[in-house]
């Protein structure tokens, strides 16, 4: 079977969590531990329907199918290529019922899907700031990490006119933009509700932060315990073994 | 001569650096971790003045004497009675040529000393949103934990009139207001530039946050690796300990 649904180049990966496999592409797209920690830290509960902007292969749709007791997870992504990888990995792991994949652009998000549809958005937006331009060079992967096509800022107004009043966020980015992501958010009408910054080790500087926002909700912030990644060089944390389902 | 310095109810705490004494009164204001850390947070550089902005008895201004290369430190305090303690205290260490109590109000900072007359702002200031009024019973304590004199904005403001361009200030605070501060800075033409999250153990939320930021400056924020304060119940973290010169 995987021999018929994997196109050249592509590969198969065990999601370690229910059985779940995923379609990856070294070249084109490949998820990372900000997808996994990002699913981990979102909530979707019973009756929630859920949208991914920027999805990828899909990774978060599909791993909050398995985390999460919600409803219904839409994964919106640009890149036809590989919004059909993500297509194939959810006929192969049999949820055509619980989620779909949408091939369209975040920026016109709520005009496609109607304003406050969905209970909760996710993102693990690109990261970079402007990028140089579409060099021609690996453009898939510019696309995925470069702001080129979308920027926080379309995001953060994108998710504001897609959740429901009281409707949450979650959001993976790089520490170095925080003012940006919690003073748009408080623009928005999104406040920032809830915060966990990741640490490579507990004597290093944080390389991820993970957000949670409520539209419409009050201003008070808890920030978590620090999420550490490696105990020692090569050796993971107990807290991320569990998360990885090792 | 602590016995001549000293009013009743007062007594006299070493801080363990270059043999400075501070004194204090248990029923009106003791220093806390908060205002060492920030002390430490600081970067005051040779030939460059700072003002603390909600002195207290003068804990800031006087440890950074010991601590940076500063020539001038200037410490604002509202309430004549607490001034009047970090007045005497300046004396007890022999620090007039390089610290200077002022009693006045942080509304009227800028009025007072001139717009951009500082190279460096510093402020421990009122953590508590509101508070209740002064309800008589330890007003002096209320006042310095709550927003009942001046709140964040007015700190703000009165900082990014006080600092010289490029100038930089460092505050502690909660970590559930970050929103807050991050968005306020930003709109005040401070731009955050370094922030680090005080946890107590590594296994819980934070309770402080230190912030640089700089009137000014571009947008990036680096975030620092975490400060631990215990390393397991009632034992420090080497690091506190070196703070705390023991």
């Amino acid at each position: 079977m995987s021999e018929e649904i994997l196109r050249e180049g592509e590969r198969l990966d065990d999601l370690e969590r229910n059985g779940l496999r995923l379609i990856q592409h070294p070249d084109v797209f490949c998820f990372g531990m900000d997808a996994v920690l990002l699913s981990h830290f979102t909530e979707v509960r019973e009756g929630e329907c859920a949208i991914d902007l920027g999805s990828g292969n899909g990774i978060i749709p599909i791993l909050l199918s398995a985390l999460s007791a919600g409803t219904h997870f839409t994964g919106l992504e640009i890149q036809t290529k590989i919004c059909d990888m993500f297509e194939r990995s959810i006929r192969l792991n049999h949820l055509e019922n619980r989620v779909s994949a949408v091939c369209g652009d975040i920026r016109g998000a709520a005009a496609q899907f109607g304003a406050a549809s969905f209970d909760v958005v996710t993102s693990n937006p690109p990261y970079m700031i402007g990028g140089h331009g579409l060099t021609g060079k690996n453009e898939a992967k510019m696309i995925a990490r470069h702001e080129i096509l979308c920027d926080l800022n379309d995001i953060l107004q994108q998710t504001a006119k897609l959740l429901k009043p009281k409707g949450r966020c979650y959001f993976v980015h790089r520490p170095f933009r925080l003012t940006e992501i919690l003073s748009g958010m408080h623009v928005c009408g999104i406040e920032p509700k809830r915060m966990r910054l990741v640490y490579p080790f507990v004597d290093k500087e944080p390389n991820m932060v993970l957000i949670e926002g409520m539209r419409g909700g009050k201003s008070r912030l808890s920030i978590e315990k620090p999420l550490i990644v490696y105990e020692r060089q090569g050796e993971y944390t107990q807290e991320i073994l569990e998360t990885y389902g090792f």
